[in-house]
């Protein structure tokens, strides 16, 4: 028998020449790019599934994906020298077919249970500012440029009273019948080499969530607001045309968070149960 | 009477766009677009002055530049409001006049006896190599994807014997009759974050020095070369075929040193009391 296996990706990517992740007819995107790599190396069509749909211009260090094959085209990937782990072999194969603003960091079989999307249990994206008067142009193309100071202490007091479960509405382009509860975990605010650091971490993120957030908190970095607004934005569970959804480059998908292997596996187990049960 | 003043000015750019610092009919340099943005706010020609004439695709953050001018063309910047600092100002003006790949981070009035290429005092330069199996596309533009590990305790103790007051022509494009004698202040090779960083510092470097510095490093990392071979190469005193030059992209011009603004002075008067015995 040929049962299918799952295998993990880790990619990293500079969405700047990027229409987002999701495929679109006639648009380049992460996906379109990485699925066609995929099957070129595989000589098979791919489909990927990702933990996060980073909106056109949105980049990403700490993206998950994966990718369902069958058992033998992963243990025969062509040109694969036999003592070569299979996950490393794709990994160079992808990296001589990507353009150089797509990497797989990395490529490996997923434990038991594993989906990218649904079995992620937290999205941590970092958002950063330079307000200096002299940016770095090395740096532009992830940094978003402001010409105004900020208040960093203010924008950080802010984002700490946005943190727990709420109905996100007001912070979000709300799609059909979706819910816009959320778990903010985290909402941080520092300035780190001159820079200043939004980190946002939560269960998972509505449409525009973030650079709705980052949109209110520059508007208290830069006094237009009081520290309370973003706070009583949230509250008002309505959409609020003051705040306005701060511009992609400045905003990077670092990292998705899973269960452990184990912890996996008993929710896979436990999911089969139930559907047996109906 | 009209005096001249003399203008310095930090610069940074990103040199994947440009064909080098130095201008050149029909091609796109730092020095013609700063030199024309210049012309467009003063409303005159301008010439600039560079610490460090950097190659095609090499990039600075700490590159400086001098530019004189009539004294009442700095005191009268056009559109400059009467209380705001006139370096500032010619600062905000050409940001919104200069492309995204090129800032000037400061600009003031010189110290007596400044000059930005002759009064250097030292020049220093990082090159980043990233020599993971999953580079970070965000900094691609200006670190060197290497696909060998390499062996960092190896190249800074190869380094090391580089330092100290030499003929670096071995190192050199020689250029007619330009000696190649210099001092290297400071070679060291570092893993920070995950690259490999080579800092070097001089008092000048002669044409694509740093460049074959790191060229030859880079065979005794992959393990290439021994780790005397790039003191042998520089002890022979003729150009080496076997150390390639790096490529531009990995090296950023950090920082110029100058002097004291009192030994500044001191040197101009001295320089002038030599010139009236003649």
């Amino acid at each position: 028998m040929n049962d299918s296996l799952r295998v993990r990706l880790d990619l990293a990517y500079d969405g700047t020449g990027f229409s987002g992740w999701a495929t679109q007819p006639g648009l380049r995107t992460v996906q379109g790019v990485l699925e066609d790599a995929i099957a070129t190396v595989l000589r098979s069509p791919a489909r990927l599934t990702v933990a996060g749909r980073t909106d056109a211009g949105v980049h990403a260090r700490g993206q998950v994906a994966h990718l369902d094959l069958p058992a033998d085209a992963w243990a025969a990937l062509p040109g694969r020298a036999v003592d070569r782990d299979p996950g490393d072999a794709l990994c160079a194969r992808l990296a001589g077919v990507l353009p150089p603003d797509v990497v797989v960091r990395r490529a490996a079989l997923a434990p038991a249970g594993f989906d990218a999307r649904f079995a992620a249990v937290w999205r941590r994206y970092a958002y950063r500012i330079d307000d200096s008067r002299a940016p770095d142009p090395l740096t532009r193309a992830w940094v978003l440029r402001h010409r105004r100071v900020l208040d960093v202490g203010a924008m950080d007091r802010a984002g700490a009273e946005l943190v727990g479960q709420h109905d996100f509405l007001a912070y979000c382009k709300p799609r059909e019948g979706a819910t816009t509860i959320r778990t903010l975990q985290l909402l941080r605010v520092t300035r780190e080499q001159g820079l200043v650091v939004v980190d946002v971490r939560a269960d998972a993120f509505c449409h525009s969530m973030v650079r709705s957030l980052v949109g209110a908190l520059l508007a208290v970095g830069e006094g237009r607001r009081p520290e309370d607004w973003p706070a009583r934005v949230l509250a008002a569970v309505s959409r609020d045309p003051g705040v306005a959804v701060a511009p992609p480059q400045g905003l990077v998908l670092e990292e998705v968070g899973y269960p452990a292997d184990d912890e996996l596996a008993e929710r896979a187990r436990v999911a089969r149960a139930v559907r047996t049960l109906d």
